[in-house]
């Protein structure tokens, strides 16, 4: 079910902060949502996008699913490695999928997410923007 | 610095959830703030204020100050009560404290916070609309 | 892939905190998880089961994956009905599937996670607690 | 209240995560303790202390109060400077103050906390550890 691709993959890191264990002393299992968002933020921003100005000219992104495999915990001050790929835009849909690394290089989680573009006035979905379309490609 | 009067208190509850204790066991230090805003979020309600009509109506309620002090650390699935009072309301600014209790009445924290009320066009402060002032008197 | 049985359910409410909404004016897509963990600590609860004491005994419960799907979006003081159903446990595992609905009875997310019990000390998985077949059973 | 000295300033940034807006666009004013926590965790770093370890060597630091002036809203995407002072550390407590600017060198927030050495066994007070006091001279 979660596949990965030979698709350009983008990197970013992101430390575990003391507020993000629990008391397990893991990372707990719904923080990596924002770590998968920071992944695909950074990977945009790498080829151009910031998703930030997508929003100012009235295209939203929300989620529409999303799936994860923990494979091992993060801990407190891990400094982990997202590793993006941008596998697909098909219509309006744009498909991620993401592995996530700890310094010892051990997969921590592997995650997909399907993300649509939406017109922030009519909350319908639109097209993917060509600006998005040329920018992947490139 | 932080003072409680006789004013009416408000009560409600919260349970503190996995996500939200740290690896030292305890609920983190940062987490406060969501249970003071459903402390004020539900005083306002018990005297028939949303903050959500309020926010519709074009007033927002952002933060100015907060402080807090640390008595006795929340564990995961402690039942706690916010105990909340509105304290003064002064032209655009609204004063809260709160006590936060455990099921075995022990303190766990104190706190204050200063909100001014903003008009959301023009993200200036406005003074405190009547509908709160005439709803906090009765 | 998220398939719904004729077991048991259970409920439990949550309001949507200010906290948890994001500039687009919906609940974060990452707060469900811990929405779904209220959710299946609460049918434990209902059934006799303390995830607290369970920790206390010696036993973990990490989450070994989660996949849900956003259906429609959660906004700023909604109140959430959480559905849990308990749907098996096999050797180690847990598997729990959720319905979130809105006050219109309008779905929110539908949702499935897979949980594995661990000993503390060895951090090995183990079977069921007795404990745990035995009160799922009755 | 809030006073800030000539000591030793540390520098550190954080971008303001989708997830930590809330809807009125700004970073919500709870999330602000994760930042300042990063700031302290990232000063104490940068003197050869990493909490974690402090933390496996049996002593834990919890925050025994903490106040905040919210003077210009965060935004989304918003590269944040987190500038941290160590003031003082008195027996077993240290004192830390904080300014956040945003990429414009507009001062967002101002704060303090206060936290105090504790040992994990007893979970009582205890003197600042040697390895620190010495760390901070330096």
């Amino acid at each position: 079910m979660l596949c990965f691709s030979m698709k350009k993959k983008f990197y970013t890191t992101v430390r575990v902060r003391y507020g993000e264990t629990d008391q397990m002393g893991y990372c707990y299992y719904g923080n990596y949502a924002q770590y998968l968002e920071i992944g695909r933020v950074e990977a945009l921003r790498t080829i151009g996008i910031r998703y930030k100005d997508l929003e100012n000219d009235g295209v939203m992104l929300p989620v529409l699913d999303f799936q994860i495999k923990y494979i091992s915990p993060a801990k407190y001050d891990d400094l982990l490695m997202i590793e993006t790929t941008i596998q697909e835009v098909t219509g309006s849909r744009i498909f991620f999928t993401y592995k996530i690394y700890n310094e010892f290089e051990k997969e921590v989680v592997i995650a997909q997410t399907t993300l649509v573009f939406v017109a922030k006035e009519s909350m319908r979905p639109i097209k993917a923007p060509e600006s998005i379309l040329k920018a992947i490609e490139s």
